[in-house]
């Protein structure tokens, strides 16, 4: 029997997600099985994707279950173990609960050499949205010299490294991200070309104008919705999207129209492809060797946003769908 | 000097065309210069696309211009020549003006053997529209065998042949038309497992249900609007869409919305890619190959709508828009 804190889902958000959508519990988990391991918490890794998960949709992946705790990606330490791949003192990466402890049949774990890198960097710059950043940009962007991309949410946790990658590719980059610091940070330390605040400009079909003025030859599409609009309208001939996510419509009690004039698809030869990462779980050797170059030579910046302690994870991430986090958002646990 | 009957825009259309978009001209047409050759207009193709030519946007063919003859696809017949590398009596197609002849410098001419095949099958089914319906299927759709794949505008030029080449690659193939003896020719003739009628139909999700249990994998696209739309939900995941034309839309003065709730082309994985059938002539001859040998084999049907007489262009160009034509529509001119 081991104490543990964790947090569920209470019920369903409709619309917006609120404090009243989670519930933390203390529970007594029950003693290990066979091939079970138990893993305390170290870091727990917030993602827009959680946001869809949360309501009862037909998705890539299953909604999250009523009064069970959450789940994400996450690093932890195994303090226990009746499974014989791994010993007391691992340090692993793969989805835990929202929780202090998670009692685990060992599957979809990774050991991480703890001594390699932050551990945090795991959920992020080495992990997940680096992973996905990286699949999107090479694979679907395909950014050339001279190019201009375009990255929506520029500085979070996917769409920094997102940003840097067409930069080391030569493309001319411009993002949007919601708030000064966050724009001063792409373009100072990520090296975009240009980044807008999306919660101050009112007019972003008029800032695209200005910012791209050759318009806009691929786009790495994290938010939707009316900035999506915007970049569509503008994509050029033969132009790309890497369909991420739409984090602007997460929350829409009424799904949000497409962009008008889906014509434009065909006169622009465009194409519009959506994809999520573990898909690709193949590619992912390709990934460490080229962003682990990256990142040895120093080629990389990042920023991450640390949350302290498990009972902030449900603020931290309502803020994360307002974009109150800068960069890749992770909650230290415990 | 050759008297010539040609049609000319006389103004731009604003929402629907109209008959006074059109304006019907006698010309002497100049004595031919080096190089040029008189052409006598045979048959004309007319085609949903001519549409947004006619209108002043941004589009990847330039706009008709106003008081000059349209053009379009044509056959027709040399009947002077001081170009070496044709001679009077060649029968020739490319791209020809609304009119009974033609002063033509000889680019993106190719010549023709009569015998091969009635004229009007080089404006359709060994034309443009069928190259546009392989490349879009086998190229973009690449149905599987099992899967189900939609076609809008089943019988037209164009969607006649892709239904019948995603049969041939094992799929189920369901469709749309407007009218019921379209349907009927869909199934019976082109081998649809199932075509309604878009005009009558009142609930196109409900009827995609039915004829669709299993979702669908592929989308050959030439309507857009609602039709599109009620598909669009119910792609599978890594579901394709051949975007290929969105003729509901095109007489729009407001453009339409696109589909609510693009995340879909997250979670599903769509890709959506627009195309234009000139980018890829470099694939004339696997197409020619591929068809042709379909062709002799018996294994495509065709079907065509001949109207007599250049003078009915406009009108019969007008009954395209609405649906009016039975597969693939020419003028048989002079």
């Amino acid at each position: 029997m081991t104490d543990a804190v964790q947090i569920v889902l209470a019920k369903r958000p409709a619309g917006d997600v609120t404090a009243d959508c989670f519930r933390e519990e203390k529970v007594s988990l029950p003693a290990l099985a066979d091939g079970e391991l138990l893993i305390r918490t170290r870091y727990l890794s917030l993602d827009p994707y959680m946001r869809p998960r949360m309501t009862e949709l037909r998705s890539y992946v299953p909604p999250f279950e009523l009064d069970k705790p959450l789940t994400g990606g996450a690093v932890g330490e195994v303090v226990e173990s009746r499974n014989p791949r791994y010993a007391k003192g691992d340090v692993v990466t793969g989805l835990l609960n929202w929780a202090s402890h998670t009692r685990h049949d060992g599957k979809g774990l990774r050991k991480l050499d703890p001594a390699a890198a932050p551990l945090s960097a795991h959920l992020g710059v080495l992990g997940m949205p680096s992973f996905t950043a990286w699949y999107g940009m090479t694979k679907i962007c395909q950014p050339k010299a001279g190019e201009t991309v375009f990255v929506s949410a520029a500085t979070g946790a996917v769409g920094q490294v997102a940003g840097q990658l067409a930069r080391l590719a030569g493309a001319r980059v411009v993002g949007c991200a919601g708030g000064e610091d966050k724009c001063a940070w792409a373009v100072r330390e990520a090296g975009y070309d240009a980044c807008f605040n999306h919660k101050t400009e009112t007019d972003v079909g008029a800032v695209l104008d200005k910012l791209c003025p050759q318009g806009i030859d691929a786009d790495f599409e994290n938010v939707g919705g009316k900035i999506f609009h915007a970049v569509f309208e503008r994509l050029n001939n033969f132009g790309r999207v890497a369909f991420c996510g739409a984090i602007s419509e997460y929350q829409d009690q009424v799904p949000m129209a497409g962009p008008p004039k889906m014509f434009t698809i065909v006169q622009r030869r465009l194409n519009l492809q959506g994809f999520i990462i573990s898909d690709h779980v193949g590619l992912m050797g390709d990934f460490v060797r080229e962003v682990g170059g990256y990142l040895k030579d120093g080629k990389l910046k990042t920023r991450e946003t640390v949350v302290d302690g498990l009972s902030k994870a449900p603020e931290a991430f309502m803020g994360l769908l307002r974009g109150d986090n800068f960069g890749k958002l992770v909650v230290k646990v415990g």
